[in-house]
């Protein structure tokens, strides 16, 4: 029998990306359009499916050629009743039946999965992460997200919830910078593209100089993501500030990463990497091998994911096509 | 054929832990020695022989019915080749092939295991950790170690060098605590038996009154691990201020081990947790409590390990022992 095809979603705060998949052949056809989740469950569903039946139309592959679809979505899931739970990152969802619906409107089972868990097992099976067995993808964008793999299996623990390492405290002080969830000194709080402009924003209130308060003529509070990686380009100091907290705060998050679990990838991914990964991997190399067993850090490649922002639709796809034949 | 027996050993910095061990009958001979390591590795691994010899006699088994040695260690180690490298923990030892000169001493295999995942392991088959499938051990002491279990198998990865906890970073900021290696801020600068005594020093030189100014008689340098147990079973605020800092220390750690891995059991061992472990178990919980997932929290069950200072040996002779026929 041919091997199938899936089709894969990831499910994004702002975007969703959809792709027709097979192992062989890979991504035939990608979308992207605005998730607009704050429709609502019900009317963003409606809208979920009928992109998938978009993107097997354009396909030209038949349903009967599909064998599941693979669902990515921020956390907290639970994976086995296939619901979407309450979550900061899509407000007023709470306990969504999305595999259910989905199945229904498509005609085909749907697993879901933790979208930085998909994109994890994506650069484990086709990106940064090939020919090693023991790895974690740190996802550096609004939130920080993660995925573990060890032994050559996807952690996910016995509620589905392992892989937050977004919310690994690095910092003990009550006056820690914090994020949306959990307490002072995540590492979502001060390695986050938010958590990058605060540090840069703070820093200009220090000193009203440089490039980056010339591209924000002036109002720290207008400066964003992309003022902050032209500035970075530049010399400029406020981002070199931000980027030397959030490559700290990486490089001991690495370290310990590397010292609980020996890992022997450590991948870092998301929109954070794609403005400034050069500067910010060197960073948490250099804090990571002073803070890790010597063995340990060599063993440890640190480097960038490869696959870019499709990696959570072709790892929800991967899993949803299951073990090789 | 009847079941076999094993000798367990955990070779400590200060004391050596010796067991004769079944599977169905328990710890038949137990006994303890200073371990004296800075005699050097030639004088020690003479006397770990003899030791070895002695239990065995102490048995009354036959050596016919001992399957092997298992020998816990202080890592880092080379577990295939049986050597112990080059460690903090013992002055001049530096790739010390134990597990050869052992064996050709006594006549039977040895399984070195670094001593921290003995006991961990021995936690999850006979202890603390019954009954689970994922789970960690912490080892409050001089040093602060640890031990992974995911799956039901014992974490040790591609160099052996996995579940070494007391080098996961809380503190990100150059002031912080800092161990004999790696980084400030490490879970072992500030939970260990030493973290403890320096952190109430320090308090003692800030507020010169109390329980335990008392007991150290208004001299803060000779405050002991004992007087302050002693001290916070009077509401000392010295010792109080200890607790709390290793407390939350401990219970960002464990978060953290919770958001990363969805661990079923959390547990803390070690001379710390002997001497003041009821009240370092609140703080943990409390500070773990806020800073980890809900439903990945409620999962996890935080206690106090139950086999003692013997964990080390019972697990090493279990891992000797192998799989159940």
């Amino acid at each position: 029998m041919a091997e199938p095809f899936a089709l894969g979603m990831d499910l994004g705060a702002t975007t969703v990306t959809t792709l027709a998949y097979h192992r062989r052949y890979g991504v035939l056809v990608r979308t992207r359009i605005p998730s607009r989740v704050s429709d609502g469950p019900a009317a963003t569903l409606k809208r979920l499916a009928a992109e998938l039946k978009r993107v097997r139309a354009l396909s030209e592959v038949p349903w009967a050629a599909y064998k599941a679809v693979g669902l990515g979505a921020p956390g907290p899931l639970d994976l086995k009743a296939g619901l979407i739970l309450k979550t900061p990152n899509l407000k007023g969802w709470n306990r969504v039946p999305v595999a259910r619906r989905l199945r229904r409107a498509v005609g085909l089972p749907v697993l879901l999965e933790n979208d930085a868990r998909c994109a994890a097992w994506a650069e484990f099976r086709l990106g940064a992460g090939r020919g090693c067995r023991d790895m974690a993808l740190l996802t550096l964008g609004t939130g920080v997200g993660g995925g573990i793999i060890l032994d050559g299996a996807l952690r996910r623990g016995p509620d589905h919830s392992a892989g937050e390492l977004g919310f690994v405290y690095l910092d003990r002080n009550p006056g820690a910078p914090r994020a949306a969830f959990g307490l002072p000194g995540s590492l979502e709080a001060l390695a986050s593209a938010p958590a990058l402009v605060r540090a840069a924003r703070a820093s200009l209130g220090r000193g009203k100089t440089g490039p980056l308060w010339r591209l924000c003529q002036g109002r720290p509070a207008s400066a964003d993501a992309a003022m902050l990686h032209r500035a970075l380009r530049l010399g400029d100091r406020h981002a070199t500030a931000a980027w030397d907290q959030a490559g700290q705060a990486l490089g001991l998050a690495a370290a310990s990463l590397i010292n609980a679990l020996n890992l022997e990838r450590l991948i870092f991914g998301g929109g954070v990497m794609q403005g400034g990964g050069r500067e910010l991997l060197s960073r948490i190399r250099r804090t990571a091998k002073a803070g890790a067993y010597p063995q340990a850090f060599r063993r440890c490649r640190i480097g960038a994911a490869t696959l870019g922002p499709e990696a959570g639709a072709i790892g929800a796809a991967e899993l949803a096509l299951g073990d090789p034949a």
